[in-house]
Parts: structure tokens; sequence; C-alpha cells
């Protein structure tokens, strides 16, 4: 028997089980809107006048997100950093601007490499943080850099509910308590170095915001990228993934039940104090020594992966000082 | 090569990866009656004087515990509850009787349908909880009970890090924060009708206590409870034996980290308000309603089974008292 959706009862073309729902393609764009119009409004992510500042990859989750806010009336500009992660890096942006390009909209564009003296691929090379490792800690400084530099309102990322889940999952199995009291789908600007992140997908799924595109019409770069191959985050999916087919909902229950009930009891695990980083001036945490200048993740990851080349910043790694993690960012 | 032990240099006879050990036969013992007395002590489990009541199943948890807790010298009884599980219960009970005939140590046997009117292969039939829930509740009421009972100061579980880990990990699946303020090693006699309940095997895993009994030579129930396949909990171990594969350690500091750096926090979500089952006197969840006579869990579950038969103790099934769940207590 055919699936018939939920809200016309016309023929379905995408089943959500964990709702116990499915829905027709124009249904099913109803359903879309409303988890991210509901997700905005419970945690006020954005006011009407906010300048919006959307983080894109090229991949499903940032298109369908940019899409969306455009499609709701934000004002939003979107933002493309190039990582040098060769044709993927470029085939990614030319993606980003053909979708602004469409639209009439505005791609702000950044390069790791001739900003900052390093690619990913580089980094990866030298060792030290794993890739997604150096490659997360660039887009947060970069995206809340830009949008500082842009004076833009509010960041927005395409996280979705699996990529949440499977963060607030690896923070979990090992009681990252302080990360874990990080992870919430808005984090206000609590200082001046700081712009507010929202991450208006967290209630939809993976395969949610791929059917998005698929039936929008979006392209976007569906390969993942060639770095991230069998990284933790991953492993998690795939474990999470096990377990939401033998018992749909898992994944939400999770993640809305962290955000309901444990969030706010261990917000008192975040106890960093902040400081302006000695060398760029962006929000780091303060070393444990007062006498030492706080110097934060970004500059000190910087200053170890170009001290081979000309241009050097820094005069070594100083001690202290761990990063400000304000915000995940995927590839996605 | 031949793994060699740890701490002799001898040949090996177990690894124990997340400790990145391995040991010989007499280190293996060393280093389980280490972990032992480690919790023993860490969460001042037992005293001297103590009169201890282990509850034992037959299985290899605790046997292991019993064994153990008896060559360190502390005063113990065994309480061996049957269950009506046909030839399972039997067998069972038989490897309990053998094991303290053995030492000269004391058996003390109950019989749950004698006692209650109930098996539990005629709850599960019967509909309502799972045969694991009906199982789990009335042993923690009889092990209470048994212990209030007989005068001792403490009951002994024989729950191992993989039992505690999956019982964590399913709570924290949906943030289950009143259960996960309440799984601790130890849970002190916070009112008279409460007896003090401790985990001493904590820190060991499943197949810890099982090569324990092998190499000692104790004598155990090997199969699994035949009414058990499938249910969550398993499903859980399997899950959590994935991680531990590709991540040896996964469980550790799972269970490790939560009771180190999230217990504490989420303390104030047990928030449950105590009271006096007006049925039997024992303690249980008050109800919402102050005008309502509370009545446990155990009470009102047996009131639901047994209505069918001559001996009624109830005339209903009243709303309100949830069960105070006090302690897990699993079949191993």
């Amino acid at each position: 028997m055919a699936m018939r959706c939920k809200r016309c009862r016309g023929a379905a073309v995408i089943e959500v089980r964990r709702h116990n729902a499915a829905f027709c393609r124009d249904c099913f764009f109803h359903y879309v809107g409303q988890q991210v119009t509901r997700a905005i409004a419970k945690h006020r992510m954005l006011a009407p006048a906010d300048r919006v500042l959307v983080a894109v990859s090229g991949g499903k989750d940032s298109l369908a997100l940019w899409d969306l806010l455009l499609g709701l009336g934000y004002q939003t500009d979107g933002l493309y950093l190039s990582l040098g992660i060769g044709a993927y890096s470029e085939r990614s942006k030319r993606v980003c601007e053909e979708f602004a390009a469409a639209r009439g909209a505005t791609l702000v564009a950044r390069d790791l490499a001739a900003e900052h003296g390093y690619t990913i691929p580089e980094a990866a090379r030298r060792g030290g943080r794993s890739s997604c490792g150096v490659c997360g800690l660039s887009k947060r400084y970069v995206f809340n850099r830009a949008a500082l530099d842009g004076g833009y309102d509010v960041v927005a990322t395409g996280h979705n509910l699996d990529d949440e889940a499977a963060v607030l999952f690896a923070n979990t199995l090992r009681w990252d308590t302080a990360a874990m009291a990080r992870q919430f789908p808005v984090l206000e600007a609590t200082r001046p170095g700081l712009v507010k992140k929202v991450k208006p997908l967290y209630r939809l799924a993976e395969r949610e915001t791929a059917a998005y595109c698929i039936l929008k019409g979006i392209d976007y770069v569906v390969e993942e990228c060639p770095l991230v191959g069998g990284n933790t985050q991953m492993r998690h999916k795939e474990t999470l993934n096990r377990m939401e087919e033998q018992s749909p909902g898992t994944k939400h229950s999770f993640l809305f039940g962290y955000l309901e009930r444990a969030a706010e009891l261990l917000r008192v695990a975040d106890v960093a104090e902040l400081a302006e980083c000695s060398r760029c001036g962006m929000t780091t945490q303060a070393p444990d020594d007062p006498a030492e200048a706080p110097v934060c993740a970004f500059c000190r990851s910087k200053a170890r992966l170009v001290k081979s080349l000309p241009v050097v910043e820094g005069s070594g790694e100083p001690q202290g000082g761990a990063p400000v993690d304000h915000f995940e960012v995927t590839a996605g």
C-alpha cells in the first residue's frame, strides 16, 4: 500500500519515522519550514531586523538553511571559507556562488591560505590536531571574525539533528561536561568579541535536509570531504543510526531530552573565564597563571602550522589558553 | 609472541585491554581483589562489623562477589530468591546451595510464588510490565525487605561495569535525570525502611567476573535467563561492546566520567518525596495528591498480578505512587 501524506492524505514522497509521519512534496516543505520557525521562535534565534551571516560549505545542510532563511524573509548574506582542499574546495565554492547568483544574494568569500597562511591538507600533514580538529577551529574563528568585521548580528550554521546528536553523544561518552554545557541551539554573544551563533536546523534530520534540497532542486556537493574518512564523529553517527533503525526517535529523544532536562543542570560546568587574545584580540579562555599573556587556540595552532614559512606571528607555542569552543562547525 | 603478565612478567592468561594490561592467574586474582577493595574503600561500602546480605542468582557476578567478600573476611550471608522460571530457577538455586555448602556459608532462600503469589513467567503472561521489569521490581523489594527482616546492615549485589554502563546508557539516551541521579555504586539508607545497597564489582568487566569464576573453579549458571531474549539492556550492551571493541575503555570512561564529573550535578534531579506504603509499610514515592494513601509499586503490581487468585491484598490499582527505584538488579 502506498504511503499517504499525514497532512493532506495525498501520495507521500518521504517518510519521517520518528514523527510517525509521511508527507507529499508540498506538505514536506510545510513541515520543514515549521520545524525551522519553531526552532527560531523557541530559542529567540533571529529578530526581523537582524543581519544574518549564513556559514555555507556547499553541502545540503548549509544551502537548505540559506534557502529557508531567504524564504522566511531574513536579511542574510552567505559566507564561504576556502579551505584549500583541492578540487573539492573549488567545486564547493562554485556551488555556493551559483546558489547565491540565482537568488541575487550576497556571498562573502574568505580564503584560509591567503589570510592565514595554511590550507587544511597542509595542516593535516604537519600532525598535531586532526584535520577535522584544525578545520573546525579555523572555521569557528573565521566565521566569528568575519561576522564581527562585517557588522553582522548573528552567525547561522547548518547543524542538523544528526550532527547535534553525534556531538552530544561524543561529549557524553566521556562526560566532557564543559563541552556539554556549551552545546545549545543558540549561543548568545556574552562578550564584545563574540557574535551570537544559532543552529536553526537542529530539529531536522540529515536525510530531511538532503530531501529538501533534492525536492527543491538545490544543487549541492554530495560527496563527503575527502579528509573526513572514518573520523570519530562518523563512527558515532553510525552507532546512532543503528539505534535509530531499531528504535525510531532515539536521536530526537537523546538530543531533546538533554536540552529540556539536563542542559540546565550541567550549565554550571562551563566555568571558563574569558580573556582577550594578546595576539589577535579575539576572545579566549584566560590562562591559569594570571601573569601569562592569553593566546587563543587559533593563534597557537596557526603559529605552529606556519612557523616554517616566512611570515610567523608568534615565536613558539605558549602554555595555557585552551580554545573557546564557542561553536562546533561541520563540513555538511 | 605470548602475552606477558604486567605484574610478574610470567605467561599471561587474560588480557584487560582498557587497562592496557594482561595478567597470569595469580596476578589476575590480585587485580580483581584490588578493584573490589578499591571500590569498597572509595565509596565506604562496607565496615568490618557490618552484616552483609549478598544477593545471589547463581550467575558469575553474584557468586564471584560472594566469594570475594568471603575471602576479604566480611560477615556475609547469601540470599537466593526463587523466581519460578522452571528448570532455570531450580538449577540456579542448586548452584547457590552448593556454593554455600562448600564454604560453610549461610544461604537464605525466599520464594516469590510462596510469599507473594506469582512467578515471573506468570507475571509475563499477564502483560503490563515486561518480565524483566516485574523481575527487577520484585527482586529490589524482596532483597530490601529480607535485609530489614534479618537485621542486615547492607545488601550487596553483583552489578559489574557492563551492567552499570548499560543502565547509565539507557537512562542517558532518554535523559531520565531522576533515574540517573540515583545510579551510584552505593546508596545509603536514607530512611528507616531502606537498607544500604552497594555494588562492589562496578569496576570489573563482565568477562573479568566470568574469568574469575572459571579460574577459581566456581560453578555458575552460564545460560542467560530464558525470558531475557532481546531486551533493551542486551541491545545496549551490544552497542557498547561494539564501541569498546573499536575504542577500548569506552565503557570505563563513560561510567567513571559520569560518577566523577556529572553525578553530582544531576543529583538535584532526584526530587522524589518519600512516604510509607499504606499496604506493606515499605518506602515509596509520595503521591502527588496528599489526600491519597501511598501504595508502593510492588504492592500495586502484585495486586494487579494476583487479583484473579483467591488471596488479594488490594482492591484495585490506585493512581500515583511511582516506584522508588532504589536499586536496579540484574539477572547476572
